[in-house]
């Protein structure tokens, strides 16, 4: 007998469904024939409908077959019953860590986030009769693309279309995209030395030869690049990751040149371009190649959120034909709404705003942590990379204990980032993020910092 | 001369700043010194920092040196003028053409989207303190994948608890994200065929090997796939991408038993599931699975809007520490808002209620176009697949002139999907959709279609 209980919420028919599953798996075998639906009815007082349905669902599963004129017949299945595993039981739970100086290179506050606006745009982006229903461009919509276009040829003196945007979400993205896009073309790969492993990881995930380049005070080695024979490299001219260091404009025409006669191409990471403290943003080196050989990244991840996951690529023009074909040019890669708060905000005005105003913030912080690191620290270290972006590289030029370091820092919960572990290199140095913190709340870090520090000098 | 003039609102040292680059580039040689900065600020009536800024933008750009005590000197840059490219120029205008009547098999209205309890929930999101300056859990918010977890295993049967489950930007995302993660363990994967394009098309840039096995009445041919040795299969099993087949209980455990023994992997895209109309959804292969070895994809591209771009996938949990060591697991892949939103859209129970909608209403299309197909086509054509989603597909039973059928649809400006560009397969099918359509317009654009249809048999 099944339990039917009509005064249950579970339909009547879900109930007989289940009932007569369970039924079917243990009671009956191959080729036996269910009673009909006539009697299962009258049996339990449903409707013919009721049954009917159960039984078509049995079917549509394939425990049932049905025989004109004849009825349903228990189908061939086997259930195996596998060792049984409890999905639930034998991960463990996740665990963040969470530190009370944590100094990540690469995070704003969370008032660095204009977030009444963002809230205004966002509502006023849905409301402006965005199609839902749809899929849309997977370029990315030409308004944000239009926008964007202008932003890079005011303030970054990038030359571009909006036609050469493509609206990605992430910087690994972009370089997943343009591993693709570009691999039959070419197949070796040249990274700065040290240099921001995350472009490395992408292209050795396509199959990529990769060499590593090294970088002296004038950035990438271009001779030690044409050595390496490859036509293809990665580069962040106007502030190098991790060392900081600009290309000149000799070398920057130099690997023009270069890479434009050898048919090679050049892909510019503009990372941090908008918060630099020490001069005007240098203009990109895309700005100056007249031979169509440069692929520009951009981010909006420091200058306004990294919870956005907008990013955006300059394709060179002879790109483009072939990224329209690609498969990745049918799947937009950012939400809707998203793109289209982000437009509001540019064309109103509100990104330049904002970024002056993330900036000038920036700015102190970047100083302060500097003169507190000449306050506390003294003549025991040197700054390697600083005047840009949301961290200030570090290091010892004092005998230092690295393993006691690093055992105070976990136990005073302090979160330290070597500069080798993001992006290689021989040197032992630190990334120190400022960002994240409120003034205050610097000082407080670095004083905890410079106690351990102190105490890690040999 | 440099012009400078103390009217306009641009910054005096910039103006002089863009003075002195140009005639460095046009004016000046290699080495040669330029006037003191006490002489500069003399000759323009400018302050010595006004001056001294402009040089420094010039040294950081490289193009000056600086000699302690002696001033500032033109360094070595080759300035190439090469052929000069206008980017603005050589890029064609995009062009979409817009249909009268567009057949897009998976489309919806823009009536579909809970527009006004999406910007209360969204602007509920912002609000609710998120952290905007941070990097967040690249496997996507653990909120978001408890709620999404819930509804899986409620109303898909599947198996899986939230650290299973990774947040994805669609499908391709979400299968370009396994084919990195398995590549190790195998190089040859198994599609229907026919079969959904794209889950081939990524497994294809990867590298893997790629076996077409053929579907049945009962879905893919299980032998078949033995025969290819293939361990690792694609499957639609709940409503076979394009046939429309379902996959019997007796089949789905004969798969999972065979590729179990093998140490194979079954990836399972339950890509409509929530739009079925003649039977309840079929419940998940996954949940049947008690060996760990089936993937599941799932997306709220059909059940609520492609434009969010969110998907995920439900990861066998031998997978999840390969996953988190997996570079992948750093970077989130949706935005913040979004998985927030979208987290208390399901928490609420709108979710439920929106299927509920959804279906409802696209049943009502379904059987509106099956109708209207039986009264205007009447015995010319057969339905091949139908009872779910948003499309049916159909195919002549009569001579057909297809080249004339194509250039009166063009005429027509009706825009059609044949099943084969999609999903390959020998059958010439067309994706008829009617999501998009208001039923109103569903007549209209089916009495179009069916005029051009008539003109076409032979």
């Amino acid at each position: 007998m099944y339990v039917i209980d009509t005064t249950l919420k579970k339909p009547l028919h879900l109930q007989l469904y289940e009932a007569l599953k369970e039924d079917i798996i243990k009671n009956y075998t191959v080729g036996e024939k269910l009673p009909s639906i006539r009697s299962v009815a009258s049996s339990y007082s449903l409707s013919k409908t009721t049954v009917e349905s159960a039984f078509s669902q049995l079917y549509a599963e394939g425990y049932l077959q049905s025989r004109p004129k004849s009825g349903y017949y228990v189908r061939d299945f086997q259930f195996t019953i596998g060792a049984s595993m409890d999905a639930t039981s034998s991960i463990a739970p996740e665990i963040y860590t969470s530190y009370r100086y944590d100094f990540f290179p690469a995070q704003l506050t969370k008032e660095d986030f204009p977030l009444k606006l963002w809230k205004r745009l966002s509502t006023k982006a849905i409301n402006e009769s965005l199609d839902f229903g749809a899929y849309h461009d997977g370029q990315g919509e030409s308004a944000l693309r239009e926008v964007i276009a202008t932003y890079l040829v005011d303030s970054r003196g990038v030359t571009c279309h909006a036609n050469q945007i493509v609206i990605c979400h992430g910087f690994s993205d972009a370089m997943a995209l343009l591993a693709k896009l570009v691999r039959d073309k070419y197949s070796h790969f040249a990274v700065e030395n040290p240099g921001y492993h995350v472009a490395r990881r992408v292209f050795e995930e396509y199959g990529y030869t990769i060499s590593k380049i090294d970088v002296d005070a004038q950035g990438l080695d271009i001779d030690a690049l044409k050595s390496s024979k490859a036509l293809l490299v990665y580069i962040t001219p106007s502030h190098q990751y991790p060392t900081g260091v600009s290309m000149p404009i000799a070398n920057r025409l130099e690997l023009i040149t270069y890479m434009q006669s050898m048919g090679g191409l050049i892909i510019e990471d503009d990372y941090d371009s908008e918060l630099s403290y020490d001069s005007r943003p240098i203009p990109s080196l895309q700005g100056l190649d007249k031979h169509d050989c440069v692929v520009y990244m951009g981010t909006f991840a420091k200058s306004l959120s990294p919870t956005l996951r907008v990013s955006y690529m300059v394709l060179p023009k002879h790109l483009i034909p072939l990224f329209k074909e690609s498969y990745d040019a049918h799947f937009p890669r950012v939400s809707l709404i998203t793109q289209h708060t982000l437009k509001l905000f540019i064309a109103g005005g509100y990104y330049e705003k904002h970024i002056r105003k993330i900036r000038t913030r920036n700015m102190k912080k970047h100083n302060l942590m500097k003169q507190l690191f000449q306050e506390k620290l003294l003549n025991s270290f040197e700054i390697l990379s600083q005047g840009g972006g949301l961290a200030i590289l570090i290091m010892p030029t004092v005998p230092f204990d690295w393993e006691k370091f690093n055992a105070l820092a976990e136990k005073s919960s302090i979160k330290l980032y070597y500069a080798n572990e993001r992006s290689g290199g021989n040197f032992e140095a630190l990334r120190m993020g400022f960002g994240g913190f409120s003034e205050a709340r610097l000082e407080e870090a670095i004083e905890a910092f410079s106690e351990i520090w102190h105490k890690s000098i040999i």
